[in-house]
């Protein structure tokens, strides 16, 4: 039997922009899995790992900027997504999650695939719907309709994210001979008309006012997509007002007048205070480098958050102003408005920039070979259009550390988790033609590999794999290092090699333990192909971490006291 | 710095009789997993993927009957244990949940690993706690020990289930030099002493007299641990007192005197007047046999659930009266007060038993190899004391409709799902030594294939794999196979076999495409071994279906009309 609300459900979604759904399959869902496979200007795909499904529609989503669906049957399937969901839900990416789910009168009776569904997202979707079970009267019909224009509105709001539909379904799930799929021509929308929040007047001549007293304004960008308007803006800034800029590699904001060598001496600097500023403002998501927020934190300085809809973290626990407005419409006013910074303080930022900038060349000669020079010898490689996939929680460490970029950098930076690194970047990969280049651990890589299980081609997918046999980070870190228990329950080392993984799911591999093979791998590795492509670069991790300490202290030694 | 409210945690796990905890790696939870690794009465396991974590302690826990502990640290980690959990709420198995947190000051602050912890799990634990995240007041110190107390007690206490401790922790995570683990001798500890409900005297007379009007009963059991003594009692009520009693292989309860090829026939009987009982009486979770269900909920009998707490489902839409006793103390009572029944009812369902038992030689005789026949022959071989793991969806289906077993028989029936069977399986082997036999689909087999990644030795785990490169079911029921998205959206046709997966996590491997090749790997199959073995059993998706198709007709025609 067709469910016309469910045929009705995919035409609005059509009309509203969304043009991707991935599925998994199952039966409890078979009315939503056709209704979305046989709609003309809808591309669906099956992916069988619901975990990695939803992942794969969040890369996707992520580039999109529009919302992914997914759609999946009853049961456990459901709490399969809720990885991926929470990402989503933090890193404000849109999705719009279609859960089958057997009528309410058959929770809980011990029938098969069957949790408690509804609001099982709790916080972490900004709203959960329940579809209507039954379309006898015109009323459910007319609220069917209603919940998924409301849903896909909400979902593109900002701040964007993920909402959830759970969708009751009876049988009979198969429309029977000769039964045709009739999509509306015109469904009923309801359209989100976007809008712009500005400053008042009042608030800017307040605000202006109290800009006269500020001395040392530093600007951090959280992450974000790239904006090449606002990094020229910022540039300006930077050059015109001696306002320092301080970006992490997933703002996407790295301009040229920006600092991002940082965490080389951020925590060495002994007369801090000609470094600190007095106003800090950043907008944006969320900041990698833990040396650059515990230096913040130290400091009393104030700190604008600028976020459209008057929200804001208190990420330096010193937030003492939220700006509702766009970032780009601020900036432009700042740029009129704020008068040119005095004193020694972004001189005596962009002097310790340089400066690491200028040792960094010796520093890379002189080092052995391991994650840390290898990832600078990648780098170099990777294409200007490629976008790069970073996993947590050392690739994306690693990354930042190593300097600007000017590829979009992508990182699952909502919850910070290694569980979807693999299919967020293969998601990408359905969104462009040109190379992904995804950079991850090999904790983060094996614990994802279902990404790959599935029969779609993801022939620009390039993988650049460090193996280290172990969660290198925690040899990094202080405490864990110390205990006899580090290598079992902390860096838990795990013997795999990714060649098994690569010949099971068609990569062309390459194995890399010096900088020769690695450079020999790099020689094609951009070059078109019809299957995706790994380099497994192995390394030890103490000798990582010997590597990592021997780069901060030359460092220390070429900077001094400061 | 010791924590010590969470070495005392540990000590009353060990106390309690918990003595297994499965790890994740993580540094929020390093206190925890210090506090367990060093624990002496207490058995650590390290797992990475959170989601084959889960399911491992729900394997072990299945077969120990005590509570396993879980551990793994802030952020999405805590999203990947919920398949597991959703399966050990519906299935009653005990788990001890403890997910490390960020302080509540740093909730949704865009600080790394951070989500919303606190109640995740909805409605899928008995209870969720929340751990003191100071102990400077010594009533915080008293609450941390209430808290473990209570959460072990409810986790074991009938049904039992999973229990969730949210657990806030602070830098710094780990003992400074010098510092030494000091457990308590002497934990502070409150017992829940276990008692028993009966019916009162009253009670049993009014049922006593109710039971006089019953012609036809009908037992059912459902999902339950093996229990040769209630086996025996169910026997011979069923001998003397001419009951019926229908038995899922999940039930493992299959004695001599049970019905349990009913799925051959159930739903071709025309004059089922003489099958219909005029009560039910169950016990146990779920029930398997959706034909068995459908034929029941048609019927217009009554239907008692025996539970201790008094609490069922309606499976059959029947539910007439809940027996809040213990199934045993019940039919000890009801085999010396049911009159003997009259009429030919149990006969009538013993004769269709006896038939179809007569006539599945012919048929196995008459059949293709596929994994009907495969299965035949596999679980001939299957050592009695092994084991057996059954995946959803076809596994279990097909394993049910071979017949009787005698090995206990173990599948996640809780929510059906496919996502955790080969991990569940892991588990049981870490309880013993015998082997574990798991018979697996290929899509189920590689969702959770990361059961696999670690560091522990399995050499008593035995995989059956039933490769049809497809979700089989799909193709079975009527709805999606006659749909052109049927390899695609329903089936998802995937092309791996398991040689890479069996090289690359050391299994021996064998491959059986036909009748002679899979005797042959059987040979040997069962003898001990370092190592783990695998027998990929490759057939065709459609075969199978034509081959149960035969099968349902040839039993057809054997028993005609009745």
């Amino acid at each position: 039997m067709i469910i016309q609300p469910i045929l009705d459900l995919v035409a609005i979604c059509a009309k509203k922009g969304i043009q991707n759904a991935i599925l998994s399959p199952g039966s409890r869902c078979a009315p939503l899995t056709l209704a979305f496979a046989r709609h003309p200007e809808i591309h669906a795909r099956t992916i069988p790992d619901e975990r990695a499904a939803a992942f794969i529609a969040l890369g996707m989503a992520q580039q999109l900027g529009q919302p992914v669906v997914l759609v999946c049957t009853s049961g456990s399937a459901a709490l399969n997504y809720f990885p991926a969901i929470s990402e989503a839900f933090f890193q404000q990416i849109p999705l719009l999650i279609l859960t089958a789910d057997r009528p309410t009168e058959w929770i809980d009776q011990w029938d098969g695939q069957t949790i408690f569904q509804e609001e099982v997202y709790g916080k972490h979707v900004k709203k959960s719907f329940r579809f209507p079970d039954s379309f006898k009267q015109k009323d459910q019909v007319w609220h069917a309709g209603r919940i998924v224009n409301e849903a896909i509105n909400l979902s593109k709001q900002f701040p964007a994210g993920p909402v959830h539909i759970n969708i009751p379904l009876r049988e009979p799930f198969y429309p029977t001979e000769g039964e045709k799929f009739e999509y509306p021509e015109i469904p009923r929308e309801f359209t989100l008309v976007t809008s712009q929040t500005q400053l008042s007047e009042e608030s800017l001549r307040h605000i202006k006012n109290r800009l006269q007293e500020v001395k040392r304004l530093m600007i951090v960008p959280g992450q974000q997509k790239p904006n090449p308007q606002l990094q020229t803006l910022l540039d300006q800034l930077a050059k015109n007002k001696q306002v320092v800029i301080v970006s992490d590699s997933i703002s996407n904001l790295q301009g040229e007048q920006s600092i991002s060598l940082h965490d080389h001496w951020l925590g060495n600097e002994k007369r801090h205070a000609e470094l600190v500023p007095d106003l800090v403002i950043t907008f944006g998501k969320s900041v990698i480098s833990k040396s650059l927020k515990q230096f913040l934190r130290k400091q009393s300085c104030s700190h604008w958050h600028i976020q459209p809809d008057g929200q804001s973290k208190d990420t330096f626990q010193h937030l003492t102003r939220i700006l509702a407005c766009s970032p780009m419409g601020f900036f432009t006013w700042l740029s009129q408005n704020l008068p040119t910074q005095e004193g020694n303080f972004a001189q005596n930022w962009m002097s310790l920039e340089k400066r690491v900038q200028a040792a960094l060349p010796e520093i890379f000669e002189s080092v052995e070979f391991g994650e840390y020079l290898a990832l600078h010898r990648v780098l170099k490689k990777i294409p200007p259009f490629s976008k790069i996939h970073l996993a947590n929680s050392m690739a994306v460490r690693y990354v930042n550390f190593l300097g600007k970029r000017n590829q979009e950098i992508i990182c699952n930076r909502g919850t910070s988790g290694i569980d979807g690194s693999n299919s967020t970047a293969v998601g990408c990969t359905f969104t462009t033609k040109e190379p992904v280049t995804l950079i991850t651990g090999d904790m983060a890589f094996f614990y994802d590999r279902n990404a790959f299980w599935h029969n779609y081609n993801i022939p620009n997918l390039r993988v650049i794999l460090l193996n280290n046999h172990a969660g290198g980070i925690f040899r990094i870190i202080d405490g864990p290092s110390k205990q006899p228990e580090l290598e079992e329950f902390f860096e838990t080392s795990q013997k795999l090699n990714a060649s098994h993984l690569a010949a099971e799911f068609g990569f062309e591999y390459s194995l890399a333990k010096n900088q020769d093979e690695l450079e020999a791998a790099l020689l094609n590795f951009y070059t078109p192909s019809l299957r995706p492509k790994i380099i497994e670069i192995e390394s030890s991790s103490p000798k990582n971490v010997e590597i990592l300490k021997q780069v901060k202290e030359k460092v220390k030694s070429v900077l001094g006291e400061f």
